[in-house]
Formats: structure tokens, C-alpha cells, sequence
């Protein structure tokens, strides 16, 4: 079980709920001036400090399919799954974290559970990062707190991000809006498939962009308030999509859901239009006959890389096509 | 059970077999020239000459959403159920007779069956029109043959008419080029629904043009050899869409179901859209979650005016959209 096949708390608009703290090692240099062997020797020693609790995933060993499958699976970034260096990930998934070793930084510890859980995604980040402050040389400023590659992560090294579920406010054509009055209060919203404005599927991360003059338990907070307002807008603008236009909306759910059950054929982008309708129906009431865990367990497995790894040979893109109308009919039949 | 609820020979090209005789009484003026009191007389003795095996619907007395529903199912013709004059429709189910009395002629003596069935069609017709025969004066002239208000109808007074499902010549455009040659023959070959050459539903009504100076015997051999061609001709073009794009037929066929068992809202065009494509999957066995006669049944219980009566109200467009969309979910989900 992964934050993306089980429910949480307020999920008919947060997905998921991440924590990750960037962290480096005294003793070598940042990632942008380490050698193969350094790396290497980051990774020995983060693997040690870790220990027996984690799975260890020697991400140089991967085929560029099975490295994307992981990036699908949001468990690494893009930019780790094809860099040329060692790199490794380290995964506890009854924690719900995911280690990535030589990314930007030297450990990029991240702990993502389902539905919004800050609380116990901080607390289960810092059970790990204290372990890696007693086993290893954390480069740590007693000023500028946490040293990291890149400026931007200075401080606290933490990201706090919610993937939420906006489809009423996307309709609205409210993100935009909503985007700037974040951008005033440190935080950022950015579609997290597509490109732009027009999230695919309707799927935003809000995350907080300050790291620097400000505590974890403050960033946390503020990012738990701003997101329940965006929750309340976002429920509150269902309410009046479905009493204005019920049989409308009722229509377009349901056929989302025939053609996702039905479909022979189907690529990635519209299954995540479908998914869209298909949330946004659950979340009203309107389809009973598929949950939230169901649809978000399929959501991932449809995915072009995971959906490759799982077949255990390569497909062309009309196999894929083929093959993912193939699980959902099987999944959503079942 | 009637023509459409039930399965018939063929029945993967032609739904159902139409003998239609037309028949008037001597002893009175052609509808043209007749008045109320004798069109209540010819009703009066058709009646009584067909007696109580049959079920009659006085016309005058239905409402224009009733009368509509029977040419919905096929029974009487448009030109009958908004007609002004007295007018009773002759019903044995068993026997899948319908006679309309004062249409166009006093008398159109008609046999429904469902699939490709002449034989019976004629047997049971003709059955029919021996009793008219033995007990009403009806016009017949040794020359001539049987008497009609329209001289198309002189001679045989017979239409015998096979409806066809042609998705596959339809595709093809071979329509056009399939009726310029059934002409020659002094077939006709048109649209079921719709206008002009694009038929809603691909269903085409195949059917002689010719009644006199040719037996009952040879119109019907003579339609029947050409029926077997068309279908031969419509079955081999589906191999052929078959393995040339079954994938993308599949996916046609499977959304198409899917939409058809889970939209909320549905208009009659719509369906016969998604009829068409549906039985062309069953025809191909691409899917058999559903059958020729439950297909044939929902798609005769969704058209607006059967949906309206068997709702005992009225309903608006929209409401009909609504509750031929919740037929269908109810139907096909079962």
C-alpha cells in the first residue's frame, strides 16, 4: 500500500500530502562538484545509516522505463530518474518515505502519505532525518540553518506540498487568482501534469517556496491554513456546479465512467481527462460504484512507464494504448 | 414479444419482415371520397370479419403521443396516426398482424416477424386476408387484380419489405451505387430514419416498388434472392472492417456500450448512433454483454413517444432525455 491506493483525511480534494527535507553530507562537496566516487561513497554511508528498514533501489541499474515508472509513481523526480551519476533510492513504505541519494542534494528525504497529513508526515521525516543527524555529518550553519546546492532550499531544506484535487476552481478559472494570492504569502500552485494553466486531470501541488527565516512547525502551519481555504472554495464551488447543472454534470460523470469501464483504446491524456469527471462525480455523490483508492490505485498503474514495467516487455505506444484499456476494463469490471 | 424483442433468422443483417397487403370493400368509395359515417361502417365490418382473435385501437380516441408511440413500434404509418377520419388498428400479436383500417386504403393488412421470414410473413398474411376474402365484398378485378385508391398498389396490393442493418455498406458508401441497381430490379432500398443516404442507425427498409403484372410468389422470390446478396455483400465488408481496424472497431463498439449503459442524459439520435454501433459489435462478437432482441427492445422503448406513454405524463425534451437515459442504465445494467 502507497499513498496513491489508500484513503486520507479531506481526500475528495487532497491526494496526497508530502514533506521533503534536503540534506547534505559535511564531508564531500555538493552534488554539482562530486565525483562518481564520492557519490558512490554518499550512498554507502546514507544506505548504512538507514539501515535494515529500508529497500535499496540502485537507480543506475534501472532501464530508463523502469527509472520512469518510479517518477509516475511520484516516489522520485524526473531529474534523479536520468541523471548519470550513482544515485540510489531508499524506500520504507509502511513510513511512506522515499530517500533519494544524489539527487540536487545529497539526501532528499521525503515522506508522502495519502489525503492531508502534514503532521504525520513531518513527524515520520524527522524519525529518519534524526537518524541520518546521528549517524552522519549533516552540513548544518548554526545561521543560515541547513546548507544546501541550490540557495532556494537554505534554511529548513523543507518542501511542504499538497496534491489537491481542484476541478471546480479549474473550471471557475480561478487558478490563476488563486496562484498570485499564494505567490504573496511564499507558496506556489503548479499543475502537476501538463503544462500552463490547464492542469491535466485537475491536479495542482501546493507547496510552500520559503525556506529561509522561518520554522518547519510555522511553514506547516501556514500551508495547513491556506489549504483548508482552498478546500472550502473548492467545495463551495462543487456545491453550486452540481445545483446549477446537475443533469449536465451527472451526464458528463458518467460517461467519463462508461467510456473509462468500456474504452478498447485509450491514451494517458484522456484516461486523465476521464479521471477528472470520474473524481469529481465520487466526490458529489453522484457514482457510488468506483472509490477513490480504486480510481487513484488505477491512475498510477495506467501510467506509460509503470504500465511497460508491469507488462515485462517493452510496448509501442498503441500497445500501451491497448494494454491500459485492457487494466481498466479488468480493474473497473472486477 | 413482437417483431422487435425477439431474434429471427439473419438477424445479424435484417431485423424484421414486412408483408403488407392493401385491401378495400367494394360496397364503399375509396378513402379519398369517403365520408365519416362509411369509414365508421368499413371499420364497423372489418371488425366484425376478423373477430376476437384480434385486439382494436380506435385511433380517433388516442392522443397524438399514443398514436405516435404505434408508429414508433412500427405498426401503423405516420400518415394513419395523425389522420382525421374515423381509423382502428387490428391487432394479433401471436401472429404478428397489424391491420390498419381506413389508411390511405380501406384495408392495409400487414405481418411483422422479426429476422429475414417471408415464408411465415406471407402464410400468416395471407391466412389473414382469406377471412376479409371469405366475408367482406372486397374489389378485385380479373384484369387488374386487387383494387387500391393509389395505382402504385394495383395488382398484388402486396409490399413485402425486409428492414436491414447495412453498417457496413454504409462505411463503404456502397448505398447509393446498392439502390441505382436494386431500381433496375424494381426494388427500393431507403433510410429507416433520417433523410437522404445518411441513415440514422444504418437501418434501410429494402422492398419491392412493383405490384402489378407480377405474383405475390415472385415478388417475394424475387426480393429474397436479392436480400441474400446485400447480406452476403454486408457480411463480407465486415470481415473486412474487421481485421483491417478491429482495434479501433473494438474501441467504436466498446464506448459506445459504455456510453449507451452509463450516460445520464440521452437523445433519441444519439442512440441510434451508438445502436448502430453496438449491434455491429454484437454482429462481430466483439461484445456479448447484450443481445440482437435486448437491443431491439430498448431501442424501440427509448423513441420519445413509447418512452412518454409508458411514463403515464408528459415530458419535455429534456425530461425525455433524461428518462431514456435512465431506461437504458436500468435495462442494460440488470
Amino acid at each position: 500500500m502507497t499513498w496513491y491506493n489508500t484513503r486520507g483525511s479531506n481526500d475528495d480534494v487532497v491526494l496526497s500530502t508530502r514533506i521533503r527535507l534536503a540534506r547534505n553530507i559535511a564531508d564531500y562537496p555538493f552534488m554539482s562538484m562530486c565525483d562518481r566516487e564520492s557519490a558512490e561513497k554518499i550512498i554507502e554511508s546514507v544506505t548504512n545509516a538507514l539501515s535494515a528498514d529500508y529497500k535499496s533501489v540502485d537507480f543506475s541499474k534501472l532501464s530508463d522505463t523502469q527509472a520512469r515508472a518510479y517518477v509516475e509513481e511520484h516516489l522520485v523526480s524526473p531529474e534523479f530518474a536520468c541523471a548519470n551519476m550513482p544515485r540510489s533510492l531508499l524506500l520504507n513504505e509502511e513510513k511512506g518515505i522515499a530517500v533519494m541519494v544524489c539527487e540536487e542534494d545529497h539526501v532528499r528525504l521525503q515522506c508522502i502519505l495519502s489525503g492531508m497529513n502534514t503532521d504525520e508526515a513531518y513527524k515520520n521525516a524527522c524519525e529518519a532525518d534524526d537518524i541520518l543527524s546521528q549517524k552522519l555529518n549533516i552540513a548544518w550553519d548554526e545561521k543560515l540553518g541547513y546548507l544546501t546546492q541550490c540557495p532556494t532550499n537554505l534554511g529548513t531544506g523543507m518542501r511542504v506540498s499538497l496534491m489537491m484535487f481542484l476541478p471546480a476552481l479549474t473550471e471557475a478559472r480561478r487558478i490563476g487568482q488563486l496562484s498570485a494570492s499564494l505567490s504573496k504569502l511564499g507558496l506556489t500552485i503548479r499543475g502537476l501534469y501538463g503544462e500552463g494553466s490547464d492542469a491535466s486531470g485537475c491536479l495542482y501541488q501546493v507547496s510552500n517556496q520559503i525556506t529561509l527565516g522561518i520554522s518547519e512547525e510555522d511553514t506547516i502551519k501556514k500551508l495547513n491554513e491556506v489549504a483548508v481555504q482552498i478546500i472550502e472554495a473548492e467545495r463551495k464551488l462543487r456545491s453550486v456546479m452540481k445545483s446549477d447543472s446537475h443533469d449536465a454534470l451527472c451526464d458528463r460523470v458518467m460517461r467519463a465512467y462508461g467510456t473509462m469501464k468500456n474504452a478498447y483504446l485509450m491514451s494517458t491524456g484522456e484516461f486523465m481527462e476521464l479521471f477528472s469527471s470520474v473524481r469529481l462525480g465520487i466526490a458529489l455523490g453522484m457514482l457510488d460504484k468506483i472509490s477513490y483508492d480504486k480510481l487513484g490505485d488505477v491512475a498510477i498503474r495506467i501510467q506509460p512507464s509503470v504500465l511497460t514495467v508491469n507488462a515485462g516487455h517493452s510496448l509501442g505506444e498503441s500497445e500501451r494504448d491497448r494494454a491500459r484499456a485492457d487494466l481498466l476494463r479488468k480493474e473497473l469490471n472486477g
